[in-house]
């Protein structure tokens, strides 16, 4: 079993060392609960809601950063997963992910799909979402709307990723009376589909007006929810077992991955 | 506004002449309350639980057979997507769906994704699922599990399709306590990331020891249920704007087709 914490936060915006002190707090206590997994939101030492590119330049980091050290040492024996905005070598800013674990940053993924608003203050990723063998199991990363592009999980499910990490900054949206917020909705369908865990980490709270579904929740590999944080702060943990994410077979003549026809989807969806 | 009717019946295997006229008459009932898009199971006229390939054959109908013309007889102004075990030119058995209309049978469509002992008894499609353009919106088909292929979805919506029409015969698996289906789950997030209506009209009863879901669901372009039957037969009725199909735009700056990212998918899919 792999011990899973998707952490939900109340980023500040432009207050990155509140931000990251208290991101480290929830990492440092997820690794003392024993978590080998740990996912943090989108953009969780910056912030969202920018008014500028300035504004969003200025909360960038480079990869190499000593924050992102900091993650890496209190990372223990677990691998984490957090958003930040990016300060790129071609002066680009990205809405990206590290995955790091006590070694430092093994991969950086910047968001490909952005969403709304997000266009007049980042650039798009143009690279795949990595998929990383740990310890821990495969580790798969995308950014919040990135997981709504079908094509995009399935890449992640064809490249062997037994857990997808999601960081996302869900707006609230509406919702109908007892049904789950759409994006939660997505994330159970497409474990479903595709055979594989995912761990989304949402934020809580309001930001310059725009409030956040709190929506932190880990789906298993069957598509069903196994933990979720409610509203406010906290942490949603799941023990999963990941080989799981490796048995495609949903009945003696299926196989999920095994039963596409790509010679039929090719040229549509170029 | 376009009123849709799902129709949930209990084909019994090897009845053709019962389950035709129980068909028919829900058709019938279906016109005469308004209905201007039907949709029936899959292998409405055949059941599904065939024991040899000779047992699916010997229920097979060429498209042009007389129980089609019955259908095309009782739609009326409506169109009708009704599931059968088709008998192909090529000796082969295919597990289709005909649309049709008054003028006759206007596209058929043969299952490409077969569902575990379906590849005992029937040969998969090699065509994409058809759009058709009616006086009613634009009507894309496809059966059962091909939903469960987020590609074969994805390539519907971008041929235009306003509406999903997906005859379906669910076999009962787990859900977890207050969850809807997996299959209903995978039917409100295809219609979320694609803005598009979906249609599922399902079985019900047991036919040979199998059981079945029951779960005849209409879901809105938004993702939001619109209409279900629940246990038994019965009929889904919604009536939908289709127009909000062809609005991809879910905020100022996000189209959901126009935000896909093409050149990033290709080579792993294929």
């Amino acid at each position: 079993m792999t011990r899973i914490a998707a952490v939900q936060l109340a980023p500040v915006v432009g207050d990155l060392a509140g931000n990251v002190r208290r991101a480290l707090d929830a990492v440092e206590a997820a690794v003392d609960g024993g978590a080998e997994v740990v996912v943090l939101p989108e953009l969780t030492t910056s912030g969202y809601v920018f008014t500028t590119p300035e504004e969003a330049r200025s909360l960038a980091l480079r990869p190499d950063d000593e924050v992102l050290d900091r993650f890496a040492a209190a990372a223990g024996p677990a691998t984490v997963v957090v958003g930040f905005a990016e300060a790129t070598d071609g002066d680009r800013v990205c809405n990206s992910a590290a995955l790091l674990d006590a070694s430092g940053v093994r991969a950086v993924y910047r968001k490909v799909h952005l969403w709304d608003q997000e266009k007049r203050f980042f650039a798009p990723g143009d690279a795949r979402p990595p998929v990383v063998e740990t310890e821990h199991g495969r580790i798969g990363v995308m950014i919040c709307f990135d997981m709504e592009f079908p094509e995009w999980t399935r890449i992640a499910a064809l490249g062997g990723a037994d857990l997808l990490a999601v960081p996302t900054n869900w707006p609230l949206g509406p919702t109908p009376d007892g049904e789950r917020p759409a994006e939660v909705q997505i994330a159970i369908a497409t474990a479903r589909m595709n055979r594989m865990a995912i761990a989304c980490a949402d934020r809580t709270g309001t930001e310059r007006t725009v409030e956040w579904t709190a929506g932190t929740t880990i789906v298993d590999a069957l598509g069903a929810v196994a933990a979720q944080v409610g509203p406010g702060t906290g942490t949603a943990w799941a023990d999963l077992d990941l080989r799981a994410s490796r048995d495609k077979k949903q009945a003696d003549l299926v196989d999920l991955l095994g039963d596409r026809r790509p010679d039929l989807y090719g040229p549509l969806l170029d």
